[in-house]
């Protein structure tokens, strides 16, 4: 029996509201081992955008030969015009991939940039100064056409090579693609292993840096089960943007881990509970991520949608 | 690599140390569908006192028809006698349960009691008020002898039957179990559906009904991944009394989810990120949960387990 629960109580000095920016699409299904079919995928969007959310993160224009999980963009992308009144942002790796998603009317891209020199180089095939080169035609040429751009910094608290990473490194990385004309961050916690102090101090120093908190989103792993109690933490700053993937899809293929994203169910009844607007259908998200689950044929790794799915409330849709 | 994290950020207002009430042996194991040799819980016991657990509930009095799984207490108890310096409840139901634990020496004892009528009727067959009578003279008789008595509270935020459970209704079950002379209470969200607001508000009002923080622990499970993000909003009120389960053994027979208590080592690595102190070691409790989980024959299912479980960190013991 879940009706009447979460019971709503809210907590002084939280958002009223907060903008889910859903990354299964894209982070989820880029981590995939089979490639999920286009249709499918279009689909997945649509029950995602069906079910409340209003900014869907929905493919990459990376080169199909790093990521050929999402090779189809140029395919899925127009499948996805009919959606209206959701921001669909797509990454975009460089100036050829920013062609890609122009050319296809994309108004939101976003960069993914890193904050230690390790996972630049694994990643990236550069070091972080050379990546941030790369992004400057890519940003002002976005600014141009009056493009949202969304900077993903990732490797933001711990990095599976260098261990801790230093609040005044992820500061100055984060401080140039605010320079560069981002509009928003996304502080990636690539491996999980934040906590809410972490979360804190590092929110504190990006305001020092001129960063407001309007600008900045969260973006936590579940690898040490830490996903939550940051973003609470973060609420508690005043952040209003976090991210999240439907039923806990996909996750960081360098980190070894059962557990990726922080699953937005497990976010919602979380928000939702503490009297905290999402738009968000709960039990329509939960049947989507069942119906995702089924396509992909093994149970979601969130917690709320195991423990719905079991229930009359994930059958709305 | 995980040398040097958790990072350690403090928060300003959060307790310097926390006493983690470790629930495996018994709350763990009592939900195990094999009855684990006794041999191998007291080795269990034994393993969590090593790796630094000063409270470690270790079994339960309860009539075996009702718990298989626990029917050896008389067996267990005595061979936990050489650990010194940790303190070692028992669960005791009635009268019966109270002789047999003061036979063999336990200096804290722990009843069980229910915040909503219907898991009363369904977990110990008798109506709220039933079971506080049947606990009066146990508690009575355990103050006699100067023995620590904690009253587990459950279904203190919401019951599968009950839906949502208004906070007056678990102020005054609390406040009629200290009133029996509990020293401290156990505040079992059994089901997983609290979030970190209605965790706040329940303790503002046991504090308006004269119940102190210091005599409150709180008890969360991860059913729909909320308890650490519970417990941060617990921390933040002053509680210093956590209960978890050694690799998040456990759970409640009554609620249908793969997920139960919360895992020991997810909460050690959120409270030594915060600077707080526990006494733990992370890699022998992780090494422990490990081992369990081998006798067990399945993994464990804290995250934090399965994330070092993988690297160097855990193999100290």
């Amino acid at each position: 029996m879940t009706e009447g629960l979460p019971m709503e109580v809210p907590v002084a000095g939280l958002p009223p509201r907060v903008r889910i920016h859903e990354v299964g699409p894209r982070d989820g299904l880029q981590n995939e081992k089979e490639v999920v079919p286009t249709e499918v995928k279009a689909e997945f969007v649509h029950r995602l955008a069906g079910a409340g959310l209003t900014t869907v993160e929905a493919t990459s224009f990376v080169h199909p030969r790093w990521v050929p999980q999402l090779a189809d963009a140029e395919d899925l992308f127009p499948r996805l015009a009919d959606i209206g009144g959701v921001a669909l942002p797509v990454l975009v790796p460089n100036e050829r991939g920013l062609d890609r998603a122009l050319a296809l009317g994309a108004r939101r891209i976003a960069v993914f940039a890193s904050a230690t020199e390790t996972f630049a180089a694994r990643n990236l095939n550069r070091t972080v100064e050379e990546s941030l080169a790369m992004f400057e035609p890519v940003v002002a040429r976005a600014k141009d056409d009056e493009v949202h751009v969304r900077g993903y910094l990732s490797m933001c608290f711990g990095d599976p090579w260098e261990g801790a990473v230093p609040v005044h490194q992820v500061v100055r990385v984060a401080r140039r693609l605010m320079d560069l004309g981002c509009d928003e961050l996304s502080l990636g916690d690539t491996i999980g292993v934040a906590t809410p102090g972490h979360v804190q101090a590092l929110l504190a120093r990006l305001n020092e840096e001129g960063v407001p908190t309007s600008a900045i989103g969260v973006h936590f792993h579940d690898t040490y089960g830490q996903a939550l109690a940051n973003t609470l933490a973060a609420l508690q700053h005043g952040v209003t943007t976090v991210d999240a993937s439907a039923g806990g899809l996909g996750g960081c293929p360098y980190a070894k881990s059962a557990t990726g994203n922080l699953a937005t169910e497990d976010l919602v009844w979380m928000l939702h509970g503490l009297g905290i607007e999402t738009g968000v259908d709960l039990g329509r998200l939960t049947a989507t991520s069942v119906w995702m689950a089924e396509r992909l044929g093994r149970p979601s790794p969130s917690r709320t949608v195991r423990a719905l799915a079991g229930t009359a409330s994930h059958k709305e849709s």
